[in-house]
């Protein structure tokens, strides 16, 4: 009762590095204060340390912004939303490297789970592993009822395993037990089981998404911000602060488990398939 | 295994100031060992400090009264089963006049959802925000199949954030993504969608609600009292616990939220749109 | 990401008193790496002492054979999967033997609920309280789709209160809702609501039932054993280390109340009435 929303730990820092900035294109039409966040990194707008790096800085702009209430989260390319963390950022690295992309993913999750700002995930496309914790993080998802379009963490198949917070952010969406077998058995849920098992929050045919979206956007934001964000901070703060708390030592499990040679060599191997695959 | 039941921390002591005793109906059938708590506090059976002292001294003495095993809750008032917390005491009073209301309040859930005695809500008109309060906080809940009646914990909507024990008792009912998605919106669920959102547990035609309700006490009551109470316990004590021992902060973070002169502006808005209604 | 897979406390010391050994028949089917451990303690495969080690100790050899990845559980007695924990040794025993049968009952549950194999209930029969948990506890549940064979943890109905860690597993399936109202009940679900409740993943026509099973753990098998293995344990640490670090604390409640008169003359009443049954 009207204790002080959830604020990340710190400003984000500018990124010391040089990266690229058109990886995602942000539009925000000032007369509704909703935002849109449109993935374009082909072929798979996959989560790379640059555009991680983008969408956070990106998402540190429209939460700074008071003109901005609310966004829209969707791809500019044909049948994926997203592929999830970029294989290539895990494969055959430094450490060093491993640290900061790991942070950079870590550093997503916070800003877009903890956002103050209404965000709506407009799935329109497939959204494996880390594309999947994207949507899962926003307030509200729309799928495209393509029943080719599928959505899950499905970072079991891969041999490896999601991390704790990945987790905590799935069962909060699905319960205990559909959390439990679905990550097990990594499933990649076609779009109309993703909608019976509540990962996903509606269907709706291709050329009626972004209408849709804006229609839920704008009932969320008839709300008072204020006690809306008190309320989504109740909701979500006990997930937030354990990552918050464990943040470091989440980063050298993540290296020591990315650098050992059998997960080294499933990933190798899982590349080489993807390869094949085109 | 063998645990004793949840105990509410000492006993209820006498209220210092005198209070009317005629907000609530209590009649025991001692036959049956069933109490029913008919709300009579018309125009909308709100919950004000009278109405909540009231409750806590008949619960108390039925929950002491050995002859009692269960109660049901209903109303006498048309359409409306209560509509929460009576904006009045908590608007343009002084603080200390804020914290006897909202140690009330606590008092009033306390007793309920950690009551030995079998609850039912027989639901049978809207329930706004605290009236879905009781309702959550019983055994079983019975709704009116009128889609005209609504129920649901819409604070978010006045601009104020439901508790953190509110939210609590919310979840363990709905699940942390239907509370996490009404919540925010300030949802009032038409009865049929209450049910779909396990709001409620079943609907019944107006006629059959008192007999319905009778029916599924004397199934609550056929179990021994000692396991039933002590399984209650074991599945509530986290929830209780986590109020009693944050009871003086959270009454201090009401009083600060509630002093705040946005919140009270809210509040007299929000009276003054109820009066033109009328 | 990447932590160990969840340790049972310490090797299972060598029974000190002779055991029959043949109340569960074990075919391990080398060249699926697939188990089956067949219930057959006539006339209802109730958790003697007895059936607790020889479970404990076949579980702990299929556990340690690199050869085996899955285990099957189903019952070779008909109508019957497994009637719960066997009443006669916790009535008129002393307490030395009542915490013996206790904590072969946890040893029971902490060796499967955090077993590394993959572990499918073909549930073929009726299997209230103690049987219920060992469906409770598998991967996967699969029932055979009669109505007269039902499923629950009824411990209420005879007077007695499930312990904390069978109510953790019921609300890790079921939600917190649904186990509050089955286990204040003592319900035993038919099997097709044990499977609109979640209780129970799917129903099959009994001949159907092994081949079924079958096909289930080979898509459980297909994932990598090491990615699913740290993920059950992720999902189902908590939960596990709970009775853990405080499994003597259990074992004491479990004495003194079962020693309570009050509850042994529950429980003689019970066998009083099954044995009028037959």
């Amino acid at each position: 009762w009207g204790r002080a929303t959830w604020q990340p730990p710190g400003p984000l820092l500018p990124p010391c590095r040089p990266f690229s900035n058109n990886k995602i294109l942000v539009e925000l039409d000032e007369s509704s204060g909703v935002a849109t966040m449109k993935f374009k990194s082909p072929p798979v707008n996959s989560l790379s340390l640059d555009f991680l790096t983008e969408f956070c800085i990106s998402l540190e702009k429209l939460e700074n912004n008071r003109a901005c209430r609310g966004v829209i989260f969707t791809s500019a390319v044909p049948r994926i939303f997203s592929s999830g963390l970029d294989i290539t950022e895990m494969y055959g690295k430094s450490k060093e490297h491993y640290a900061e992309f790991w942070r950079a993913v870590q550093e997503m999750w916070l800003r877009l789970y903890g956002s103050n700002m209404v965000t709506v995930a407009a799935v329109n496309g497939s959204s494996p592993a880390g594309g999947c914790l994207i949507a899962l993080s926003c307030d509200y998802r729309i799928m495209v009822e393509n029943p080719k379009f599928s959505i899950g963490l499905n970072e079991a198949q891969l041999g490896i395993v999601a991390p704790f917070w990945f987790k905590d952010t799935f069962v909060n969406v699905v319960g205990h037990r559909v959390a439990e077998c679905s990550l097990q058995l990594g499933s990649l849920h076609p779009a109309p089981e993703a909608l019976r098992f509540g990962l996903v929050d509606e269907l709706v045919a291709e050329e009626k998404l972004q209408e849709k979206a804006a229609a839920i956007m704008a009932q969320w934001l008839a709300l008072p911000d204020h006690a809306r964000q008190l309320t989504k901070s109740m909701m979500r703060k006990a997930v937030l602060d354990r990552l918050v708390s464990h943040r470091e030592e989440d980063i050298e499990n993540f290296i020591s488990f990315i650098s050992k040679e059998s997960i080294q060599k499933s990933l190798c191997m899982y590349m080489e398939m993807l390869k094949k695959k085109k």
